[in-house]
């Protein structure tokens, strides 16, 4: 069993989920349980540092419900582990997601006992697919948020995600790229998201590149000869201010040769005053139009405070704290039974009881500013702009996948009806959520449903 | 350039990486730069809570580095680009890893300052490979590292993995485990984790089970029904102490048709109390037999607590905080230049200044337990125990993969000799990491070879 035969796919494959919704589809199977199940993906409270959460993983979701099925060859994996039934085994050759999806689309501000997303599919198949969901949802959900706080954080300046050699993994170096772009970052630094979303990269050199050539200025214009339309120096790997010097030296003799030098970056010290140090020294020299960059332990802080500060850096590469979201790496969430078989459902475990119902989210504005949420029943009539809509119906997308660049135009009309308590990041705001007279009457009656 | 083509695999495809890899690349390509290149990898402090790292992260890298090349639609992807020339485009072709690789064996614990990997090859492969490898070993370490901390604070009681949800993606959630695996847990509940890489797996029911069935009892019963080899009930849906009581019932029925219940399990509430509660309902209804799980916002702190606290708990499940490394989700590391040609090379970046040369790790011991590192010079003659091997030569494997149980009994024979300052998990501990002289010398002669 070791190492992965050829036909499993570890991005795609119906084994990566836990244990335990093998055994207990066996069950449902087994005892004939395969009525309704509504389950509805929220989360439980806002990480300490988030007055806010950007929707995402809606896609992705989708694309999994959509591809969901079992090759002969992970049968006969689950069939040589002995734990299964043949029942099992035969009603997984044939399994493909079947249900109807309402979700939030992404890019969409929402808090802390909102549903993100509701699944209603017969229970063996609604409950099978949460492990993967709520590893898409919380993981894109969490990234979109700390890149929002990124954007609102620039003021406008331009934003790379430059993160992928210490996000998690492979896949979270690439969802991570492209929840940070529909959240208002420019492009990323890691070239399979762009094959893969289309996102534009960006990149040109490492330190190790100028101390293997040796010489800082013949290295500098080494690349600008063989990237002529790509040019932006790195100045930190000796001195940064004598490297603006042979920057602005090796700009001066591409400028013969006809080659534009864009910009010049700083990856280490004070960018305060190395970034207005390094200003002066190119427009001294006459080179107004080469632009800084910044890179190194940023975040929406260290961006804040820069932008505040009018440090002449025209854009900022976020790497590690964005891709991990560094402050918080996790989000208290859960994929909850709210209804089966027409019963409205919940759990009283402390700390972790919910809510019951299919829910439905009505938003009040004010003057374009969001004011209030009201999250009650589907079909409970009520002031607002309801939020969720249906997405998916017998295991088919109701539309195709949105173009990202349509996707961040939207999630920057969300960002801009943010209330202004919110668009702060020094400490997590309040915003109102309330939860309607139906939602709570429903609460008692499934209390009362449980009969003890 | 939407959605990935058929033939590009996300987790292997070279194109998961930095653009500038290929912008250098094709500077070293145009100006005929194709020497000797050495760089190492390392942390260059340790995060605030972390005392000491299991190195983790190589057989991926190795694997990655083995399996390296470019496929035609790759090349043509890059060819549409229209970023990079014939000569670039017809040497990845045939691009290869052929360089060697020196490293820590995977398990060992190791300090900040300390090389885990070396890599030497001609410079366009050696910065090449940067981008993935320090994506698989600054994950892998980071996981390792707090999954050892776990490991010492449970004090030989059982640890599952339970962390796939809340894994940044499909990538993160596997390699947790088998990092959490080789630390010393007993398993986990992904079961694409034993497809890949044999690690036994655990799990059996969730609440929303509990509540589509309605009666607690039943659910337990029809449960272990259907499920008869791998008995555990999740007694917290809705009252901790009733379901023990339905818990009791419900094995009672079951041991009369020869079905043995092995556990109960907890996810919520005090567990301190709960478990001395539900340990004595067992008991006094003689079933002291089965064990009791416990699960929910685990961490080594938590476990700590728990067992010095008697507990009477024989297994945790540990979730989100281990697969996200929660309190140190990224650490400080590096993969940089160290020679070229011959000669040292080093960075001199505020506050990222690196020690040129190929390394070497000695470590001391007294009575069975570490008391000492000198990081110095491959070929350096000095006392202790060299930790860096050689793996990888021309591209090719020494050894095959190790076997993750014996892994396993190795990285538990390094922790049982860190001394016991390091076993604490209260704060990090420091422990000696010298620099050889040796060490020190090439970097004064490389400061002279910048000659500035």
């Amino acid at each position: 069993m070791n190492k992965s035969p050829l036909t499993i796919n570890p991005l795609t494959s119906p084994l990566l989920t836990d244990l335990y919704q093998f055994t207990m589809m066996e069950t449902y199977l087994q005892t004939g349980m395969d009525k309704t199940a509504v389950f509805e993906f929220f989360t439980r409270a806002l990480p300490k540092y988030r007055g806010f959460l950007i929707a995402a993983g809606l896609d992705s979701v989708l694309s999994f419900l959509e591809n969901l099925h079992f090759t002969a060859e992970e049968i006969d994996y689950l069939r040589q582990t002995g734990r299964f039934s043949k029942k099992l085994l035969d009603y997984l050759a044939s399994f493909r997601f079947n249900g109807d999806v309402y979700a939030l689309p992404e890019g969409t501000v929402c808090f802390a006992g909102e549903p993100l997303i509701r699944v209603e599919a017969p229970i063996p198949v609604a409950q099978f697919v949460e492990s993967r969901l709520m590893n898409f949802m919380h993981f894109e959900t969490s990234i979109a948020s700390k890149a929002a706080r990124c954007c609102l954080a620039a003021g406008g300046k331009i934003l790379i995600d430059f993160g992928l050699r210490r996000a998690h993994g492979a896949e979270a170096g690439t969802l991570a790229a492209r929840a940070a772009y529909i959240c208002g970052f420019t492009g990323t630094a890691t070239v399979l998201a762009q094959t893969l979303y289309g996102i534009p990269i960006f990149g040109t050199m490492a330190h190790s590149y100028i101390e293997a050539v040796g010489d800082e200025e013949e290295a500098f214009v080494n690349f600008a000869r063989t990237n002529p339309n790509n040019v932006t120096f790195l100045i930190d790997t000796y001195d940064t201010l004598k490297g603006a010097q042979h920057a602005v030296q090796a700009a001066n003799r591409m400028t013969k040769e006809g080659i534009r030098t864009d910009a010049v970056r700083l990856d280490s010290g004070d960018f305060l005053s190395l970034s207005k140090a390094v200003r002066e020294i190119l427009d001294q020299n006459g080179l107004p139009d080469i632009k800084i960059v910044a890179s190194g332990n940023l975040d929406e802080h260290m961006i804040q405070t820069l932008v505040a500060s009018r440090a002449p850096i025209d854009a900022f590469g976020v790497g590690t704290k964005l891709d991990t979201s560094e402050d918080a790496p996790y989000m208290e969430c859960a994929y909850k039974l709210m209804e089966y078989d027409g019963k409205p459902k919940l759990k009283k475990s402390s700390g972790k009881a919910t809510l019951p119902g299919r829910k439905q989210i009505m938003r009040s504005f004010r003057d374009g500013k969001m004011v209030k949420d009201l999250v009650t029943l589907e079909g409970d009539a009520q002031e607002g702009t309801p939020l969720i809509k249906k997405v998916m119906a017998d295991g088919r997308r109701l539309a195709p996948t949105v173009d990202l660049a349509a996707l961040a135009a939207y999630t920057k009309s969300q960002l801009q009806a943010l209330p202004e308590n919110l668009r702060q990041l020094s400490e997590a705001s309040s915003y109102p959520v309330e939860f309607s007279p139906a939602l709570l009457h429903l609460r008692e009656k499934a209390e009362q449903l449980i009969g003890e």
